[in-house]
């Protein structure tokens, strides 16, 4: 993300609104745009094809909204596509993830064209007025801007870009499709106001926290997400290595660092965690929560025992300190400051907590296969370039078992919790790094909604695996809420003949443990498309976190009654 | 629709507030709803799979939300349950869809309990704050509420659920998950403000209207979609047979009348619609517009040729007798004004004008299939209990040459024009009336949105059929903007192969007329499931409508270049 700072260039002398938007794009370091066609954005999507953007098609606009949502978790920012209102209405869900987990989306959309508008015609693709959709989308994104003016369009776009990758939050961009092809006359430029720390606040938070951290006897760092959206893991790993200070990470957080990592204790998930880490973490005296939202489920829905009013606390929105805040600090000037400043050494972590080497897994080729038993499976297959989507539900709890290692790169909805996010999402990472392993994890219920979008990821060409997880449910509900209910049944699909339909991609089906070997080991192999993987699992199966956790929620759940 | 003053019963003495919610739904006769639980729903969703109401589950919320829209069209009166946010916003199109074709669909969700708020924690699913989901909703939605106080819940939900049938539009409720057990005391009843036109302005525009149709030489009826959803079709046909008033109907009104009726001449669309009718009314010395959107599509996008100044136009929003507008005239009274009043008998309409009798179907068996000679074929299938429901694009501009029976309802997102609304519709409409035969006609762009909401109809075994027309392609742009644009092309599916993934249902693959002949009959006679008709066409062929569409709005969509 070191392409903030670069200005558009001058190849382009006199560009139209829709040209300058592709060049700014692309000065973002944004190379693909997902997204479907329709009539009021025709214009822009042809100038997207013809020019030197990668459009890639999909088949709902929701899911080019999850699968740009994943390429800017990947690539540092991310864009999408789609026509005005049927279009741009169908990506609420997918914006207001990207919204609440801060993940970097460009929403463009057309709209009908300036000239249209006289005396208030009923157009088609109209809910109430014109500004319907834009009035929602202020609701869902950190800034936006219609571009109806051409004296402004340019500074507006280059306002709404910088809010994007400030703030990692997804932005809106409308043009009528009558002003794509104007080109302004000496638009003015647009300076954008740096928004720097406030340098006394700085020295007094960095040196408080410092020496909170060199007078404890065993500090933790406890990682959030925000590590990665903001470019930090470097900064982090050498802070936590000079001072040899162990790294636990929430679950939205995993893989912010590799999991290999010596100093790496694990996930952090209060009781629903393993008891190593959630015991070290509330033991110690000084936890320096680094990027971290402090969501229901990254505290394992309120199970953590974290004395917050102890804590030091760093993230883009809120610097805290015990029990008092710094304003005007931001969270890569504090790291950078405890980097120079240096912090003390502390004796060694005990080793007992960096056995994330597991024991090797002996397989059982006749027993019937198990959610966690897959995992240990498929756990030992990881590679480092490896980018694993993991869907909502018993997809997620069970995958927090798998081991990040090197580029390992680990996303999931996990605080949003929208199902059906990991099959575009596989598609969306796949186009960012071409050359790694996409592996999605993804529940039958989840899978329904979008899995689809296999088309494009068999269209392509793309290795992706798609292990799709069958116990004829909506699994983590039925353990939230026992009881025959109708409503938790989902009609069973068979998965595997997914590929005579989308006439690519090969199937497997599996019951047992040897069925999911040799299917894991053959997909590996084959890079020629996708690989869908049908387990198959007993309705009653689930991982030890999703018990834990059923648990635990069960009385909120029907509260009251 | 007569079920609106009906009062709560007296049976619960003193409900919940979900209980009560589910008795003034029943009140509205709806008998079932549509959706997807989670959790901050899933005691409101225990309580209505235990009452009497019936719980459609369906693959994807705004599957859901189309659903209940098509069962409101049909019964009078729709409903969908979902969880929050997630759920909520991705049915957001759906909605906003029934807003601009006043479909009246009540939208229940779920929300965080009220005690778990305290603190403004960060609990999953949340976007900005606890208030965003109803934001949006605000604006795609007629009247919400979000039931938090016990005091008001009652009243709340009786004023809600009141301007959902005054207006046809959809509306909202939001039921955080500690209020659905909750047993107000006390509450005040709602007493609903009753509407009532100006008997002056009734009087005075009744006799205006009636003496320009009278003093007319050739009046015609142009009839939209609100006599429908206000279900004035017999008082506009006593009128039309009084007089001897030639009828036509508009493209979202399609069907509102049977087309068989002798005073019916067709479809009016400007342009693009059959010449005779477009010169007819054009012609006519006083267009009577009745419960009609003025919308692009409706008026062939602005090719119509209708003198507004020259009309009556009435809807439920609007009476405008030429230049003159009367306010606080209700649609409904003013029909029931003219009809008391009396029209005087006009010279009978030209024969020609009601040859909807067509030519028997000389089937070409060995010819390969067209959009044209496939709905000629169809045509002469329907019955009189059948419900068309037709997707956007050549589906729709198509299926306007089939002719509506006795009982035939056409329904199709003729405004809004929103992909993938047939096959999830067409789950809603069986649900509505299991004897009818249902239909879905949809290209293959929309059926990947939506299509898989299959899975739900072969869960139920009904027995629709989709006829899915596979020409590659988005083929309504093509016409709009030739070139080889890659963004044009689909990804081609089997869809004949469904059946597998499905495990239920049964597919045909069809090339020729006899084909589509053979599989229609088999079609038509097996009521075990359903039947997905893959037929083949040529990328480049359309009917005649689209084709004089293509030609008018392909400067539109480029403007500017």
């Amino acid at each position: 993300m070191n392409h903030s700072a670069t200005k558009p260039t001058d190849s382009a002398a006199k560009p139209s609104i829709g040209e300058y938007l592709i060049q700014r794009l692309q000065d973002y370091g944004i190379a693909d745009v997902f997204g479907i066609p329709g009539d009021y954005v025709l214009s822009f999507y042809t100038m997207l094809e013809e020019g030197p953007l990668n459009t890639i098609g999909c088949t709902r606009e929701d899911c080019a909204g999850f699968a740009a949502d994943a390429y800017a978790r990947v690539n540092g920012m991310g864009a999408l596509c789609v026509t005005y209102c049927v279009g741009g209405l169908s990506v609420c869900n997918s914006i207001a993830g990207a919204y609440a987990e801060k993940s970097p989306v460009v929403m463009i959309t057309g709209s009908p064209g300036l000239r249209e508008r006289i005396h208030n015609p009923l157009l088609h693709h109209m809910v109430r007025n014109f500004r319907t959709q834009y009035d929602v989308f202020e609701k869902l994104c950190v800034a936006g801007a219609e571009l109806n003016d051409p004296l402004t369009a340019f500074r507006e776009i280059d306002r709404v870009l910088a809010a994007c990758e400030r703030y990692k939050r997804p932005v809106y961009l409308e043009i009528p499709r009558d002003m794509v092809h104007v080109r302004p006359e000496g638009a003015p430029p647009y300076e954008q106001p740096v928004a720097l720390s406030n340098q006394g606040a700085l020295a007094e938070a960095v040196e408080e926290a410092a020496k909170r951290i060199d007078a404890a006897e065993r500090p933790v760092f406890l990682l959030g997400v925000e590590v990665h959206r903001f470019g930090l893991q470097d900064t982090v790993l050498q802070l936590a290595e000079s001072a040899n200070i162990p790294l636990a990470a929430t679950m939205l957080g995993k893989g912010v660092v590799a999991e290999t990592h010596p100093l790496y204790m694990g996930l952090y998930e209060g009781a629903l965690g393993p008891e190593a880490v959630t015991e070290y973490v509330e033991s110690s005296d000084c936890v320096v929560m680094l990027g971290t939202f402090m969501t229901d489920i990254n505290l394992g829905i309120y199970t953590a025992k974290l004395d917050v009013s102890d804590c030091v606390y760093a993230t883009s929105e809120e610097l805290r300190i015990r029990h008092h805040h710094y304003h005007d600090v931001r969270l890569e000037d504090f790291l950078a400051g405890l980097a120079k400043r240096g912090l003390s050494q502390h004796s060694p972590v005990p080793t007992e907590l960096t056995d994330w080497r597991k024991e090797p897994f002996q397989l059982n080729a006749e027993a019937e296969i198990t959610i966690s038993r897959m995992i240990d499976r498929l756990d030992e297959q990881l590679e480092g370039d490896t980018i694993v989507v993991a869907d909502i539900g018993d997809a997620l709890f069970a995958s927090t078992e798998l081991t990040t290692r090197g580029q390992t790169e680990f996303l999931s909805p996990a605080y949003y919790t929208s199902m059906g996010f990991s099959v575009p999402a596989a598609l969306g990472a796949q186009v960012a790094r071409p050359e790694a392993r996409v592996i999605a994890i993804v529940g039958d219920g989840a899978f329904q909604m979008t899995g689809m979008e296999l088309s494009s990821i068999v269209r392509h060409h793309m290795p992706v695996i798609a292990i799709v997880l069958n116990n004829s449910g909506y699994g983590t509900e039925r353990l939230l809420h026992p009881g025959e209910y109708e409503f938790n049944q989902i009609h069973s699909w068979q998965y595997d003949q997914l590929p005579e339909v989308l006439r690519g991609g090969t199937g497997y089906e599996i019951h047992t443990e040897g069925d999911f070997d040799r299917a894991l080991r053959a997909a590996w192999e084959d890079k020629s498309g996708p690989s869908i993987l049908h387990v198959h699992l007993d309705p009653q199966d689930c991982s030890k976190a999703l018990d834990r956790l059923g648990k635990m929620m069960r009385e909120t759940v029907t509260q009251g009654k």
